[in-house]
């Protein structure tokens, strides 16, 4: 089976980290493909940017069986859901499920304080009240993440922090851009890390293997016809 | 004061409907503009209608003293809130926060099936549990609405269900092309009929009498610096 | 339009400065009318006074178009909805709803530690889980508000500690006392800070602009006939 | 011990009823008061009369170690709590806390149709999300409920069709004036049928036993002193 | 009437303790009978604990007429409801109803901070949201608690620490083994103290006047006939 | 990786459909165990039953990396959490889980009514309000689902019965014993149909493949060491 995950920060480095982070969880016959959304914001670190990335994604689902949205704020999922070919699965939506398989209450670290607001929004759509007892933020831009040598360090000294301060037993890492942390995150802690890129790639695989794809009766149904206009004609569906 | 009233769907005649709604109620020393999305779905039926029609909503934001987001999904609100130079209201908000201070349960009377789930998602955000009893869907499409001489009588029939099969006090219409059906409805019905275009453009107005635009503080602050690549290049902030 | 203000603490002081603040807001054809309650507590400090409070409301609420309860706990406002002539709005109430469409999330600072409770439960009410994010007291007596050169200080320096605190970005001030306080905070401490009594003001106009009134279907249709006896026969209704 | 049954309604040949529901469960050592209430409504049909049933409510409660507001609206709970100089319990509180210790989800049957939404509240308030499975109304008025020899039947036949169309297991008698009905009810429908009236008793009985009165920590202390004036002078707090 | 007090701890100090707390508040007419579960953990301080429970105390319930489940976790409480001849009560059930009544939140003190986390989950199921304000451990394994002479004082510290933290004003002891502390720590705290095996017999007891019992119809209806084998095979049920 | 599905229901004949379900979609590198309880009721139909279950559950987890209840109610997964090697996942939890991301609203069909309950006890604690539309039940005993030639025709029309009812887009299938049904329901549907079995085994895979475990912080570490008494003394700690 062919899993295209969707950057949809516009950086292309970015793009190589969530691979790597995909490919390494990935089955035998799992083919992995990473893609850079064509369109929008070099990261997402607001509500304008992620609602400026949507586009971007919904152009690039297509050719696969199942695709995974590798941004934390999961933007546009359920738009996605009524266009893609196969299923759909968000990395919050993903590392926030797998969270409470394995623990009694989850704790989420995170870029920009500014974001927190968006992570709980996700945290009440996809889990019951309680199960997300903090959202934490260490204030370091996404594009610093990987650029910055510290960067690793700050961010498990806040998941420890928060570990005491929730009362939460798995830390969720919450940006596409801390995928590369969760193992020796895990190690330092002694919880479960949960990286939303690894945990939404073997979730559209377990989709794709249960053979369930996204309903196609009622709301999630492909949408009507539609001209569009302007800078956005292309997206006109005949 | 200076209010512009933005439909999102990139169809003028609904534009001229929602003008008029808008200036029924504005009150004297109100200028009320209203626009026509540049870019975008004809009308907005579907999440990824919705969601592509953000786009041409941020690029309308300026200009203005207070804004109005004139589709029943409420598209990007917060994105919205974060550009805008003064308040922005949608008009799902403003007629469900209404409705409140009219009665104890409202129901919300809408166009297509499969926009009843995102007209829920706004209620559960906007309002305390209970206050939306119901929403029931007329199917007929929006750009029909006017265009229908039918249409309206359909709509009341299923207000005056609604009313029944909810145990409910009051009608939300749930789509910026029902604005001039409130006060026939109204009155046929027995209940008060809330048009949310009505209803935005006063609430606008009050948050601007009052002094009030939103928070520079937190989550809602101006969004941070940004390249933006591809076809949104021109929605970069410096 | 006629619009009466009901200051539900019998004490004339308190009504002066409610008007002032009706009347700051009010449109060019508005008519603020501010009445003190006939009966009842000198000010509103316990669930005591408040249900105490309610006959002198019921009491008031006849000769004008439109009504706003001037007291924080917003009391008897279903019972004043059954009977008034006109749409009723509650300062509470007016002050959630205008805080939602302003910021994420809002904090509350009210008067005495006791009547914290009473808010939350309003905000229960009113707005979805999460808006509210905190009640804080300043433990400053009601009366003393505008009495106590000092009073303002304090609000303002509880209201900072609350945005911290509840990692809040508006400000709700939770005493019909506090009308005056409202523009000085918000110019030192940033953020929207939101008086009851304006924003109910406003409200009644809006509803009444919109031709909108309590609903007659159902629970809050005019009360049944029924004699009353004792001191309290005047209420009964033929 | 000493338990005072405060009928709020003012109609005697109310009181003698629930003075012998109460009477009939009092233990050995317990003196069953029953007074009418000096003041206020013949009977509670609105939101209306249920505020001003309220200070009748507080002028009765002294003389006693415990007391019983007796209407299923449990109107001034809280401000009785203030004020009692011992334990004080509803109802309604009463009879929706036994329900959900000998079933899983209880239906409310009660007199008038909008006494509803006030049903629903007190739900809301006292149980968890989920326990109470509906409200019903014969729509017979309380004064008729035990001259109509017909009306205990409704009652069942509501009852019955309660316990299909909520998939509840429990009923609980939505009225002071129903306090008879339980017994005879429970035979004819096979489930637990609860009389608050009753319920109340034993429970304020249960928390004399235990040495348990409403705490003076905090929001149910003792209310401030306070001048009150006018019609209401009376209830002023020195 | 008969009550049995059934310690699902197989310790018999332990039981001795809750007996003289279930028979300082029973009635005259009420013979309470407490009982050692013939089977399974000397204590209950984790879920497997709990869940190992239940055999014992499902083959306890026999012989009375309604029964008290003397551990804070209220184990197998449905299972207990289905079989049982009689009202089943739990002591975390009957000690969060009580709470309620006499304050607007409580706390609860417990003993193993792993233990919170199902007294939350109780209190979701028991009480409405906002009830129970916070769940506090005082780390002393239950079976010290009455051989440690400076337990009590430990729990009493806790307790005030949590009101304060808490903004409570009633306290409920989570844990049987707290039973006989009750009456001092209220003494010394000045609020409400609730011991949970006190408030579960007059629950029962009250039940029991009431003339109520577990619902047979529907989901607690005595379970269908089956056969089981291996170790548990007497539980099967002919 | 091995994997052990546990059959709760001390029935060989249903382990048999139970390790087919599994095996189907287990991957390559994957080795599914499936063992049947060596203690307990023959088949779970109670609360009871669910109960008694657990022990011989705890007395299977061992020997494998990771674990499947294969029983609708989950019986005692956070009591398996504590004391498995490994993760554990419920077939209600995984079903749950995997319907919310396929569609937006799921409805569960189940055998006997009285097991509703806690189908709705789940959805509540794993996914958000809103998304469990309902629970139905086609009132066939558990043991006849594969001996019955009709039971998949009754159950796929009950499905077809919540869909439209639920207003709902996926099916759950409310029983380990339906496990053969998904994939034709599914056909004849044209809807999602999730097998909890299939579902909890690749979720299972999926979080050792993520190398993740239950959290051993908190409340869900191993248990304490204890002393257990009577028939199971077995399942003590040493």
């Amino acid at each position: 089976m062919r899993i295209r995950v969707v950057n949809p920060n516009t950086t292309e480095s970015m793009t190589a980290l969530i691979a790597a982070s995909a490919r390494a969880v990935a089955g035998p016959g799992t083919v992995v493909e990473a893609v850079t959304s064509a369109m929008g914001p070099a990261s997402i670190e607001s509500h304008y940017d992620e609602a400026l990335a949507v586009p971007g994604i919904l152009a690039a689902l297509a050719g696969a069986d199942g695709y995974v949205l590798a941004c934390f704020g999961d933007p546009g999922l359920d738009a996605a859901r009524e266009v893609a070919t196969g299923p759909v699965v968000g990395i919050a939506e993903a590392a926030m499920h797998a969270a409470t398989m394995v623990g009694r209450g989850f704790s989420v670290v995170t870029t920009l304080s500014r974001t927190r607001g968006r992570a709980l929004d996700l945290a009440a759509r996809y889990v019951s009240p309680g199960a997300c007892r903090g959202v934490h933020a260490c204030d370091i831009p996404v594009l610093e993440l990987d650029r910055d040598p510290a960067a690793r360090k700050e961010v498990v000294a806040l998941a420890r922090h928060a570990l005491e301060h929730d009362d939460s037993d798995v830390i969720v890492l919450g940006c596409a851009g801390m995928a590369g942390f969760a193992a020796q995150a895990s190690d330092e802690l002694g919880v479960p890390v949960i990286d939303g890129v690894a945990a939404a790639t073997v979730l559209v695989q377990s989709l794709l293997t249960l053979g369930l794809r996204t309903s196609a009766r009622g709301e999630l149904a492909p949408p009507p016809a539609k001209s569009y206009s302007g800078l956005l004609r292309q997206f006109g569906r005949p």
